[in-house]
C-alpha cells in the first residue's frame, strides 16, 4: 500500500562538480526535498532499482556527447526500473512497472507533458525479473543485440570476440553470437569471471586480461585460430589495439565502450594499430543503442524467449543500500569489481 | 622499331635493405642484366613510366600486409606502363601498349605461365595519355573511385573532405565528389597546391595544412560549416585526429592511407578521437583498390568519359631519368614535394 505522500522524503544523489580521473565522494552531493502528488496527467514513480553503466562516466563530463552532459547541480541521470505509487494518468495506472531514466533518486516525479520525453514505458515482469530488465531486457542487452547484429552482422562460423565479457553488454553479445552459430571468445578479468563465462554462458573460451602481459596476444592466437571477424570492443586501450592484430579480412569492430579510457587524465589512447582496418579492408563503427529505439520491443521479445527456454542466462551484481551507496557503486565497475550487470537497489516493493 | 635484343642491357634497381624510417640510398641496389628473347608465350615490355606511390614504403617493410613485403635483392615492385617490344603471345602484339607491375626496372619480361598473375592488361591510348593511365585511370584514380563509391558512399549534399588532395588519389576523390553533387574540402601542403585544386579541379575549398598549428582545425569550422560526412583519409597523424572532432552523426572515414606515419621509426599514432566514431556512430573503413579489379573496366569507362569531356582534369609530376633516379624521385613523396600524381619517365616510345 502507498503510504501518504506528504510524509515522504525523497533522497536524492546529484553532480557536485566534473570529476578529474575517477569520480569521488566529493563529485557528489545528497539532498533530499519532499514528494508530491501528481497534477492532472502526472506520474509519480517508487524506484526499485537503478542501472550502473560505464557511460554515466561520460555524462559526467563537460563537451559534445551523443547526450548533453549532467549538469552540475542536477541529480544524476541514470536508468532505472520503478512502480507507480501515484498517477493522474490512466496509461500508467498505480501498481504498473515502469522502466525510464529515473535518475539517482529514490521517487521519479514526471509531469504531464514530460512523459514522453522521459521515455517512460511500462515493463512486463513476466518477461523478466526487475533486474533482468536492467540487463539483458534493457540497455545493456539492446546495445549488445543490436551492436552485434546491426553492426557486428555475424555470420555463423565466424568468430567473434568481446571484451568485458562478464559484463553488462559482454554477456549479451557472447550469448546472442553463440546462438547465431558464431564461435565465441571473451575476454574478461580474473578467473572467477572468466569461468563462469565458458561454463554458465558457454562461450567457446575466455581470456583472462589480467594473467599477464601477453594473455590477450597469447589468448586470441590460442583460442582464435581462424582470426577474428568481429570485435565488439568494451574497454579500448591496449586490448583494442592487440586485437587489431588478428583481425581478418572484411572484420568488423564494433566501438561501444572504452572503459579503460573514461578515467584518464591524460588523452585517450589512440588505437596505434588502426592500420590493420586497411590491410583487413575492415571496418570500426560506433553504436549508440537510441539509434534502436523502435526496434526495442521486438528484440526485448526475442531476449525474453531465450530467458524462458533457458537459452540465455543472464547475470547482475546488485548492491544494496539505496541511492546513499551510489558513489562507491559506481566505483565498483572501474575497478572491474563487479561481476555481472551492476545495479543498485533502492528499494524492495 | 625494336633494337636487337642481344645489345640491350636492362637497367634495374633492388631493394637492398630494410629501411628505417625514410628510405636512403644505401636501402637500394643498382643491377643490370641482358635482355632475353621471349619464349613460347611470353612478352617483351619496355617500360615506358613507373607510378611512384606511398603504398610502396610499406612494401618494404617486413611482415604481413595486404601483399608479400619486396624481398631483400628483388627488383623493387612498382605499377607501371610499357610498350611490347618482343612477343610470342597473339593476346599482347608487338606495339601494343600494356599496364601492370614492371618493378623499378627498363624492361619485364613475362613467362607464358606468368602472363595471368603479373596482372598484365593492355590499354586504350585513345582513353587517356600514358600518365593519365597512371592516375586518374590507374590504381590511384581505382583508389579513389571505389574508396569513395563503395566506402564513402556519398550522397549530394553531403560534405567531403579529402587530404592529400593534390595527389593522386586526392584529386580523384575530389573531383568525383563535386560530379556527385558534393561540397568538397581539400587539404594539402602550401599555398601553390592549395590554389590548384580549387581553381583547376573545381574543389569548394583547399586548406593548407601548413599554413599554422591551427590551420586544419580552423579551416574546417570556416568550410564545413554543416560538419563532415565523409573524411577520405591519405594521411592519418593529426590530421585525422582534427576530422575526427568534426564529423557528423553516421559519417563515413576512408582509410586510404596514412602517409604522414609510413617512416616513424616510434609507433603509429593512432586516432585519439577514435571515439567520436561512438559519439557519432560512425564508421572507419579500410580500402585496398585490388579487391575492386573486376570493376575497374566499368570506372575507366566513366573516369574516360570524364576527362574526354573536360569534367575531370588530371595532373601529373613527372621526373626524367629513368631507372637511375628512382631512389630520389620517390623521396618527393614523402617531402610532400611532387605535386599531382609522381611517375617517373623511364622511356619515350
Amino acid at each position: 500500500m502507498t503510504p501518504l505522500l506528504t510524509s515522504i522524503t525523497n533522497h536524492q544523489v546529484r553532480l557536485a562538480a566534473r570529476p578529474v580521473g575517477l569520480p569521488t565522494a566529493a563529485d557528489w552531493q545528497h539532498t533530499e526535498e519532499p514528494v508530491a502528488e501528481p497534477a492532472e496527467g502526472g506520474v509519480l514513480v517508487k524506484v526499485l532499482a537503478l542501472s550502473l553503466d560505464p557511460a554515466m562516466r561520460g555524462w559526467m563530463n563537460e563537451g559534445k556527447s551523443y547526450i548533453p552532459p549532467v549538469a552540475i547541480g542536477e541529480v544524476m541521470r541514470a536508468g532505472g526500473i520503478g512502480l507507480v505509487v501515484a498517477s493522474k494518468n490512466p496509461a500508467f495506472p498505480v501498481g504498473a512497472h515502469v522502466t525510464g531514466g529515473p535518475g539517482v533518486q529514490e521517487y521519479w516525479s514526471v509531469a504531464a507533458d514530460q512523459i514522453k520525453r522521459s521515455g517512460m514505458a511500462r515493463i512486463d515482469l513476466r518477461l523478466g525479473t526487475v533486474t533482468q530488465w536492467l540487463n539483458v531486457l534493457g540497455m545493456p542487452g539492446m546495445t549488445g543485440y543490436f551492436g552485434l547484429m546491426d553492426v557486428g552482422q555475424p555470420q555463423a562460423g565466424e568468430t567473434v570476440v568481446v571484451s568485458g565479457a562478464a559484463g553488462a553488454v559482454g554477456q549479451t553479445v557472447g550469448q546472442i553470437a553463440k546462438l547465431k552459430g558464431c564461435r565465441v571468445v571473451g575476454i574478461a578479468g580474473g578467473p572467477a569471471k572468466c569461468e563462469w563465462v565458458v561454463k554458465e554462458l558457454g562461450f567457446d573460451a575466455c581470456i583472462d586480461y589480467k594473467a599477464g602481459p601477453s594473455a590477450v596476444k597469447d589468448g586470441l592466437k590460442q583460442h582464435c585460430p581462424q582470426g577474428v571477424d568481429i570485435y565488439f570492443d568494451n574497454v579500448g586501450g591496449e586490448i583494442l589495439d592487440t586485437v587489431l592484430t588478428r583481425i581478418n579480412k572484411k572484420a568488423r569492430i564494433v566501438i561501444c565502450g572504452a572503459i579503460s579510457q573514461y578515467n584518464n587524465t591524460t588523452a585517450v589512447q589512440g588505437p596505434k594499430n588502426y592500420l590493420s582496418l586497411l590491410v583487413n579492408r575492415a571496418r570500426m563503427e560506433g553504436i549508440v543503442v537510441f539509434d534502436y529505439a523502435d526496434r526495442y520491443p521486438q528484440a526485448i521479445a526475442e531476449m525474453a524467449g531465450y530467458l524462458k527456454d533457458g537459452r540465455m542466462k543472464s547475470k547482475e551484481d546488485v548492491v544494496k543500500g539505496g541511492v546513499a551507496v551510489f558513489p562507491g557503486a559506481l566505483g565498483k565497475l572501474f575497478s572491474g569489481e563487479n561481476f555481472g550487470k551492476l545495479v543498485l537497489e533502492v528499494a524492495a516493493e
